[in-house]
C-alpha cells in the first residue's frame, strides 16, 4: 500500500489465473491451453519474422491479421478488432462498451475477470444467477440492463447455449450491446459471428475469440472481437488512447498463419472432443456427476468427495487442474481435455484416490 | 459513433503514432526506431522459445525478465514492473498512480501520448510551458500537484536535464509521485535508476524505459518501470486488473537476451551518437538551427523555411522524419538518427532542396 496510489487502486481485487507450474513431469490440466501445438504454418511465419526488422515497430493497426480473420469469418476488416490476448480485448470493450448508468449483467458463475474490470473501471454491475442445472438462463436478461456479457460456452461450466436462443434475446434487447465471449467456442459450440455477416449485421452484438485455446496459441498473446463497424470503431479509439502496438510483428504474423491454417485448427479440436467423450464416460464409470460440455474443458464433482480434497489429491501425484473455492461450485474441477494419455493418467490416479 | 459508446469514448482524441509506410527503399527517419538491429542473443532466444510450447501461457509475472531487469540495474526483482511496451506501462501509471483529485503536470511540448492518457482515465492534467529554449525548467514544478511526469531527454525536444536537478525537485515534491520517462536515456543522458538503489530509494519516484529504441526490439513490445516495491504493487494490482499475461513467451525470452547483451547496446547506441555528431555539423553548415540532443533523434529548424514544407519535400524524396502541427514547434522537424549512410542521403536531399 502507498499513498501515492490512485483512489481505485486499493479497492482493485486483481483477477488470479491458474498457476504455471515450474514442476517438471507434470500433468498440467488447469488453464485450458491445447494439449497440441499451434500450427507448424504459424510457428514457421513467426521464424521468418525473427530478424533485424524487430527493431521496427509493427503496424499499428494490423491491417494484414485483420483482413485474415475477416476472410475465414465471411466478414468486412472493419468488424475487426485485435488485443493483446482476449483478455485485453475484454478490458477494452468493457472500458468502451459497458460504461453506462444501467448495469451490465453477466452469470453470477462465469469468467471471474468480469467483475476485476467492473471494479477497475468503475462500472455497475448485475451478476444473474445461473439456472439450478448451472445454465443460463436468457429469460432472466431480459430486464433493463446497460450491457450483456457472458461466455458461450460458459466457463467454468462448460455449457453453451444456441444461436436462435441469443438471436431471440437479441430481438428484444435492442439498446445495450450484448458480448458473446467465444474463447472456446471450437469445440463444439454454435457460433454467432454468422449472425454477423452482411447487411444485417445487427448494431449492438460483438463476439470476443481467442487464439490461445482452439489456436494452441496462448503464449503469442492474440485475442480479436468481431461486429458492427461502428462499435469496433468505438474499440479502436479506446486502444489507440491506450497502447497504439499492442501485437508485435512475431505475435501479429504468427496469428495470421494460424487463422489461415484450418484444417489444424479442426484436426486438433475433433481430437478433443474425442477425448473428452471418453472421459466422460470414465469418470462416469467412478460415479462423478459431469455436467455437459462444448468445451475443451469439463466440470465435474463427485458426490462422495469434496472438491478441495481431489483438487489436493490430484495434485500430490502430479496433476493439476483447476479449483475455485465460491459458494455453489466448491465441490466441482474443473478439468481442461488434454491428450488421451494425459486422460488416462487422470482416471487412473482418481481410481486410486477414490479406492 | 454508436450510441452504444461508453461516454468518455466520444470526447477522446487518440495518440497518432508516427506512420508504418508500406513503401519500398524509404530512408524512413521517423519513429526513433534503431538503425541497427537487436542483439543477435535476442534473436537466437526466441527462435529457441518458438516451438509447441507456444499452446502453453507464458509467465504471467515475467520473474525471470524482472530477475534480469533488476540484476542489470542493482535493483530488487520486486521494483521492477513490466508492459507490452512503455506505452502499456505508461497507461498503467497513469491509471494506478497519477489519477488525484490534483492535476498531473507535465511539460506542454512533450510526448503527445500524456493528455490522450488522461483524458482516457478522467485524469486532470496541467502543461507546463517549456522555457524559450525549449528547456524543462524543473522550478515550474515545485507548486501542488498530483504527480509529474516527464521524458529525460524529453521529446521530441531531445533535451535533457542532470539527475541532480531531479533529486532536487524530488527534495521538495514529497507528496505526488514523480515519473522520468527515459525511453531515450541511452544515448548520452544521465539515468535516475541510480536513485532507485538501496535503502534511500525515494518512495514516490518512478523511471519507465522501453525495449524499443536502444534495445532495438520496437517489433517485440516490450517496455518496463523501476521503483520503490509499494508503487510497483501498486501497478501490479492495476495490471492483475486489466490483462494477466501482457507479455508473450517470445516476447519474454527475447527480452532477457536483450537485457543481459549490455555489450551489443553500448555498442550500438555509441554508432547512433556518433552519426548524430556528424549530422549535427552537416546541418549547421546548411543554415539549420538544432536543438542540443542526448537522445537518439534531433529537433531542428530552417530560419528560411517552413517546416511542413521540408518535411514534404524530403518525404517526395522517399525520407520520411516527423513533423507536428503545433503551436511554436510547426516548423521543426524531428529527426531520427539512422546509420551514416542514411545521415548522408538526408543531407544530400537537403542540400537539393534548400539550393
Amino acid at each position: 500500500m502507498s499513498r501515492f496510489w490512485s483512489p481505485v487502486v486499493q479497492t482493485l481485487t486483481p483477477y488470479v489465473p491458474g498457476e504455471q507450474p515450474q514442476m517438471q513431469r507434470l500433468v498440467k490440466l488447469n488453464t485450458n491451453e491445447s494439449p497440441y501445438g499451434p500450427s507448424p504454418k504459424a510457428l514457421a511465419a513467426i521464424d521468418d519474422q525473427n530478424n533485424e526488422d524487430l527493431r521496427l515497430y509493427p503496424d499499428p493497426e494490423g491491417a494484414a491479421l485483420k483482413q485474415a480473420i475477416a476472410k475465414l469469418h465471411g466478414l468486412n476488416a472493419n468488424q475487426v478488432f485485435l488485443g493483446n490476448g482476449s483478455d485485453e480485448v475484454l478490458a477494452h470493450v468493457f472500458a468502451g462498451l459497458l460504461k453506462h448508468s444501467k448495469p451490465v449483467h453477466f452469470p453470477d458463475i462465469t469468467y471471474s475477470f468480469y467483475p476485476v474490470y467492473c471494479k477497475l473501471f468503475g462500472i455497475d454491475y448485475k451478476m444473474v444467477p445461473l439456472g439450478k442445472d448451472f445454465d443460463i438462463n436468457l429469460a432472466d436478461y431480459k430486464v433493463a440492463n446497460g450491457g450483456i456479457i457472458f461466455p458461450n460456452p460458459n466457463a467454468p461450466t462448460g455449457r453453451s447455449i444456441a444461436r436462435s436462443e441469443i438471436e431471440s434475446l437479441l430481438s428484444q434487447n435492442k439498446d445495450s450491446v450484448v458480448v458473446i465471449d467465444e474463447a472456446y467456442v471450437d469445440y463444439g459450440t454454435e457460433s454467432c459471428i454468422p449472425l454477423l455477416r452482411g447487411a444485417s449485421c445487427p448494431d449492438n452484438l460483438l463476439v470476443v475469440h481467442t487464439l490461445s485455446k482452439s489456436r494452441a496459441l496462448a503464449g503469442l498473446r492474440v485475442g480479436f472481437a468481431v461486429g458492427h463497424p461502428a462499435l469496433i470503431e468505438g474499440l479502436e479509439r479506446v486502444k489507440n488512447s491506450f497502447n497504439s502496438y499492442p501485437l508485435g510483428r512475431l505475435a501479429q504474423a504468427g496469428a495470421i498463419a494460424a487463422i489461415e491454417d484450418q484444417a489444424h485448427l479442426e484436426k486438433t479440436s475433433a481430437k478433443v472432443m474425442q477425448t473428452r467423450s471418453k472421459l466422460l464416460s470414465d469418470l462416469k464409470a467412478l460415479g462423478f456427476e459431469t455436467l455437459p460440455s462444448t468445451a475443451n474443458f469439463i466440470f465435474t464433482r463427485h458426490p462422495q468427495h469434496a472438491g478441495e480434497k481431489l483438487y489436493q489429491a490430484l495434485r500430490d501425484r502430479g496433476i493439476i487442474v483447476r479449483h475455485f473455492k465460491l459458494p455453489r461450485i466448491e465441490n466441482f474441477l474443473r478439468i481442461t481435455i488434454g491428450t488421451d494419455e494425459q486422460s488416462g493418467e487422470l482416471v487412473v490416479a482418481l481410481k486410486e484416490i477414490l479406492a
